[in-house]
Parts: structure tokens; C-alpha cells; sequence
């Protein structure tokens, strides 16, 4: 019997009691409990899944988190960019266990212990949660995203990886589980926010309601409009600890009640599709953002310049660098784009590089499998 | 010439330099600015209104402002309870003046002053907007809702008396300029917030986005679901000075994000119409609510009797006493609000006052016209 228990939102505890017979698939009786306030408990009879292909491919988008006012609980993806993960039964590789074989791509300076890298933890906690004791795995994985550029790229890795194992044994579990497997990889790497991975995972835009017991709420944007985001990533290093350590522990009332609004009015755009409010909203901040933007050589300057070009909105991508600016046409975000690439070199003599890219509404998918 | 200014949130500045021929309609320029970020400005020409009725009778619903989360810029107007107002044009009243000639109802102690009442000084507000000078007006305000209740009380008298002067010269003006009058009442009453008079004029959801020149965003409560509320106000003076001296100056950052989140979980399920996570939002204030609560005899216990019982969620009215819980089903309603009140009186040791109520999706209206 396998017991999982979500007791806090720092703490997740994974007992597996069951070590017998580890060399095949057996039936085991799994009990889930998610510790929630009312507690709810559920008790499924399953088997330890057999894998339903050898070989999977997916992909898991880049996002952008923050959004100004939505500070640590709110995310979205964004298409066309994101990291790659190739996972293939492997029988060179201990069973229960997981190999990272290769990384390729923007970077290949990870390590390739998969208890140290954000795509092999994740791995392994999308394996618990499935009880995988019978099958040993090997992972590849391709970074498209560059580290800590404020685009999450640990969540990409991390969610291509919890989906390619999820896929891999015949897709058991859901959005909410995956996106805990994908939490435990980011409380390692950047701390215990969701406001990445559960984008990354699910698509479109995401609030996180709750991190005691985990509630997601993903915020339908109308399908028949369009939504784009021109990304900035100047060639500067802004880790997260930093940009976290700049924020005001107590921040004053009135402040409180503009963000907060501004939140809310963030959530009302997004759900009507008012892509000119949303801009609005997420260009308001003024807890977050006056407190990072100094930090960012030029990052003031850009802003200025990504909204005298007609933007919507521009704000920092989630702990920046990367500036993020929205728009409704491809062709103006270009422009937008090339503004804001100036600006950074003029007022904070940073190179920088601009893509104009949609929302991405499905999040890390299958793309290839045998 | 009349020319209109909004200047600052606090500062409204009405100008008006055309006092030639003020017996009579004359043809007059009005130029209506309003000072945004961007400046935007409209030239308009009208003739002085006349009267379309001699006389009108409105009414204004109460309100719940605040919602948990949404302090300072939320609020929901609620069906059946309200203020009357009947206007009349009076010759025996100097022109371009308004008399208060009677107030009845819940309370008869308000001031006959119109420069001292809520009613009056929107009343008045309005016919400055509409540049009235040629014919005076006398009004009967009826109070149908309690002072101090934390049911927008001041709100309905001036929603009603801004409808009511608008109703009787044609209704030129819009929503926005009408809780603009009403905020000039607001402002001398309890602070310049919109929060109970934008819902009191507009009805449903109103969300403040902004006061640096007013940005109201209506959220569309869908219309075939149902929300009720279960307002039990207690006998107990809960003065909106106090109960504002007891929030901080400043908060937590965690408190923020969590209070940001649930503002914008809270317009999220408004828009979706899901009204047990609008409850849920609702009951989640970690920065007013447990400020307040303990200065409102019972309240804390009040609270966990409504959602012992079933409520979606419970929080304080307003600046309070009154507590608001909500709910799906009238029957629900009716046993929730039983529970409240034995709350209120077992541990609160008052006497309170129990009705479910409807949202209100109308707000102030015409009622009678002659």
C-alpha cells in the first residue's frame, strides 16, 4: 500500500510503504489523502501502471509569471517557446529509477544527476505518484529556454518531464498532480510557487487560489481573440533570490488596495478578453515592480518605450530579466519589440533580444511517441 | 460656458462661469474635461435641461462593499432594501436650490440641510453637472435602511437623489457621472470611495479600478444563475471612523499576496457565476476582516455559525456591524441567517435582525413619474 499525503504547502510527504516485489508489476492498493481543511480522502484499487509506449516526446511552453499585480499567483504560457524531453523505457537503467542520458541546447551546464536537475525530480515525483517500481527510464532533455531569463525555464523542464512520464504510463494522472510533481522540482530550484509550473502544464492562465491543498484556477481567455506577448531578454543575470530579497517585507495598506484591484482587474480582462485592460492592469503594479525594475539596468526606460510604441502593458517577466509587453497584432508587437531592444541598449548598455509570441492555451503536450 | 474638471481623486473642481440669464433655459457651451493620464477631452453642446416630469420618485438599492478581499474597491448592490426619493419641481424654491421638505422612514434625524445630506448634496452635485439654474426643487428622502449598518445607507439616499434629478431633466447624464455626484456626498460622509455608490447607481458587481479619474468596471454576474445574501445586522454602532483607525498602515507581504489572490478569485467566479468560490474568496480576508471582527460583539462567532450551516462564505458588510453571508437557495438562506442570529446573541449578547436578499442588477431607478 502506498500512502501520498499532501500535509502543507512546504511539505509534501511521500510514504511508500510497499517495496515488495519491485521487479514486476503487481496490484497495489494506493491510498491518496490530500489533507485538505474538510478532509476529503479517496481510496483507489489500482495497478502499477505498464507503460503504453516506449518512447515519448513532449514539449512544455515557456511562461510568464507575476503579471505585474499577480505577484506569486498568477501565470501564463506562452507559445512557441519552452524546452523539449525525450523518455524512453530503458532496461539499462534500474527499475524505479530515472537516467538523464543528455542535455542539449541553450544550455547544457545542468547537471545530469536527476536528483539535482529540475526535469529528473520531477520525473521521479510523477513516478511515486504512479507507483513505477517495475521499469527503469532514460531522459533527454533539450532546453530551448535559457536559465533564469524570467521565462520559466525550471518549470518548462520540469513539466515536460512530469507530462512525458505521465504520458509514458498511459496518462493516470491529472493537471492538479502533475503540477505537485512539477512543485516539488521548483521548491528545489526557485521556491514553492506554482505560478510557473502550473501554466507550463495547463496552458492559458492560471491563478493559484491556494497552495494548502493546492487549488488551481485556470482563467479561460475567450478563444476568438488574440493575445501577444513581446519578450525582451536582455543579456543580464538577475537571479531570483536577489529580486526576492529586494521586496519590502511590509508593504503599505494603500498599496495593498491599488495592487489588489489591479489583480482583480487583471482577472476581468483576462476573462472578457480585453486585451487594452489587461495591458493596463499589468503595467499597475506598485508593489512589485518599482521595487525590481532599479535592479534591471535600463528596465524603466524600456517600459516607457514599449508603451509609447503602443503597448498595452509592459512589466517584468516574472523575476526578470526579460520584460514583458502585450499587445493584440503580431506586426505592432514587432515594432514594440524593436523599441524596447533600443531602449535597453541606450539606457542600460545591455544587449538584448525581442520575439513577439501568442498565448499558448494547451500547455505541455505530447508531440511524438512509438 | 461651464466647464467641469476632475482633477485629482479627492478634488473635483466644478468651475462655473456662465451665470448670465440664469431664469431662463438658455443655450449654453459646455466643455466637459476629464484630466487623464492621457488627456483625453469632449466639447459638447447643450441647451440647460428642462424638466421632462414635475415629479419622480426613485429608488436606490443597499450595498455590500468590501466582499472580503475587495476592500476599498468592490462592492454588490443587493434587491429590495433601499432609499426613496421623491423630487419635485417647486416654484416656492429659489431657482437652481433644492429643499429637503421631508425625511421619513428608519430614521428622522438626519440633517433638513441640504448641504449637510446625503441626498442634498448629490442632488445638488447633479444639477451642477446638468448646469440647472432656472428652476428649484424640492425633495422627500425615505430612509428604508438604518444608519451605520454597513449597508451603504448614505449611498442609497444619494443614489437616489442623483437618479432622481437626472430621471426629471431627461437623464443626460451616464453612470459614471452620476456616482461622481454621488461620491461629492460620499467624500463628506465617510471617505471618497466608490464602493457603495458605484453598485447603489449601476446595481450588480461594480469593480473601482481607478479614482485618478474614475474607472468603473461592471462585473457581469451571469444572469441565469442566483446568489443570495444573508445580512443580519446586529443592535450595535459600528462608527466607519473606528472601524477604519483599526486597520494598519501597513501589511504583511504574504498577507498581501493572499488578499490579492482571492480579490482576484473572487471576480473570478463573479463573472462565472460560481457562488460557492465566491463565497470561498469572500470569507478569505486576512487583512480587514480579523482587524475588524473583534470590534463587532460576536462576529468571529457569527462567521462560523454561517458556515456551519452552509453558507459559501460570511464577512463583515461594509465598515459593519452587519455580518453577510451567501448562499445559492432563498431556504438556505432563511436557516442560515436563524443560525446568525443565535450567534449574534449567544456570544455577541445583541439582538440582531436576519434577511436574505437577492443580488440587485438594476441599481438606483426610476420608480414613478409625473
Amino acid at each position: 500500500m502506498a500512502a501520498i499525503c499532501f500535509q502543507s504547502p512546504s511539505k509534501p510527504i511521500y510514504n511508500f510503504h510497499s517495496k515488495s516485489k519491485p521487479s514486476s508489476p503487481i496490484i497495489a492498493k494506493v491510498s491518496v489523502f490530500r489533507c485538505r481543511a474538510s478532509v476529503q480522502s479517496q481510496s483507489l484499487v489500482v495497478a502499477e501502471p505498464e507503460p503504453v509506449f516506449t518512447s515519448v516526446k513532449t514539449f512544455a511552453p515557456a511562461t510568464v509569471a507575476n503579471l505585474g499585480p499577480g505577484f506569486d499567483f498568477l501565470g501564463c504560457a506562452v507559445d512557441g517557446i519552452g524546452d523539449h524531453v525525450t523518455l524512453r523505457v530503458d532496461p539499462a537503467v534500474r527499475n524505479g529509477e530515472i537516467l538523464i542520458s543528455e542535455i542539449t541546447g541553450t544550455t547544457t551546464k545542468l547537471s545530469t544527476d536527476p536528483h539535482r536537475n529540475c526535469a529528473g525530480i520531477a520525473a521521479m515525483a510523477t513516478m511515486k505518484m504512479l507507483g513505477i517500481r517495475s521499469v527503469g527510464l532514460s531522459l533527454a532533455l533539450h532546453k530551448g529556454l535559457p536559465l533564469g531569463s524570467g521565462l520559466g525555464s525550471s518549470a518548462a523542464s520540469a513539466a515536460a518531464a512530469a507530462v512525458a512520464v505521465n504520458e509514458l504510463f498511459g496518462r493516470r494522472l491529472g493537471n492538479d498532480e502533475l503540477v505537485l510533481a512539477g512543485l516539488e522540482s521548483e521548491a528545489k530550484v526557485s521556491g514553492y510557487h506554482a505560478d510557473n509550473i502550473a501554466p507550463a502544464i495547463m496552458g492559458g492562465f492560471v491563478l493559484i487560489r491556494s497552495y494548502e491543498a493546492l487549488d488551481l484556477k485556470p482563467l479561460r481567455f475567450p478563444p476568438e481573440k488574440d493575445l501577444f506577448f513581446v519578450l525582451v531578454s536582455p543579456d543580464f543575470e538577475a537571479p531570483t533570490k536577489k529580486m526576492r530579497a529586494a521586496l519590502a517585507a511590509e508593504i503599505p495598506m494603500v498599496h495593498h488596495v491599488w495592487n489588489s484591484s489591479q489583480a482583480a482587474a487583471l482577472v476581468a480582462a483576462v476573462l472578457e478578453g480585453d486585451v487594452a485592460n489587461l495591458g493596463k492592469a499589468l503595467s499597475s503594479d506598485k508593489v512589485v515592480e518599482p521595487k525590481r525594475a532599479p535592479l534591471i539596468p535600463g528596465m524603466e526606460a524600456v517600459k516607457k518605450a514599449a508603451l509609447e510604441a503602443g503597448a498595452f502593458g509592459c512589466t517584468i517577466s516574472g523575476a526578470g530579466p526579460t520584460a514583458v509587453a502585450v499587445i493584440d497584432t503580431a506586426e505592432k508587437g514587432e515594432e514594440i519589440g524593436e523599441k524596447m531592444v533600443e531602449a535597453f541598449l541606450k539606457a542600460g548598455n545591455l544587449k538584448s533580444i525581442a520575439s513577439v509570441k501568442k498565448l499558448d492555451k494547451i500547455g505541455a503536450r505530447l508531440i511524438k511517441s512509438m
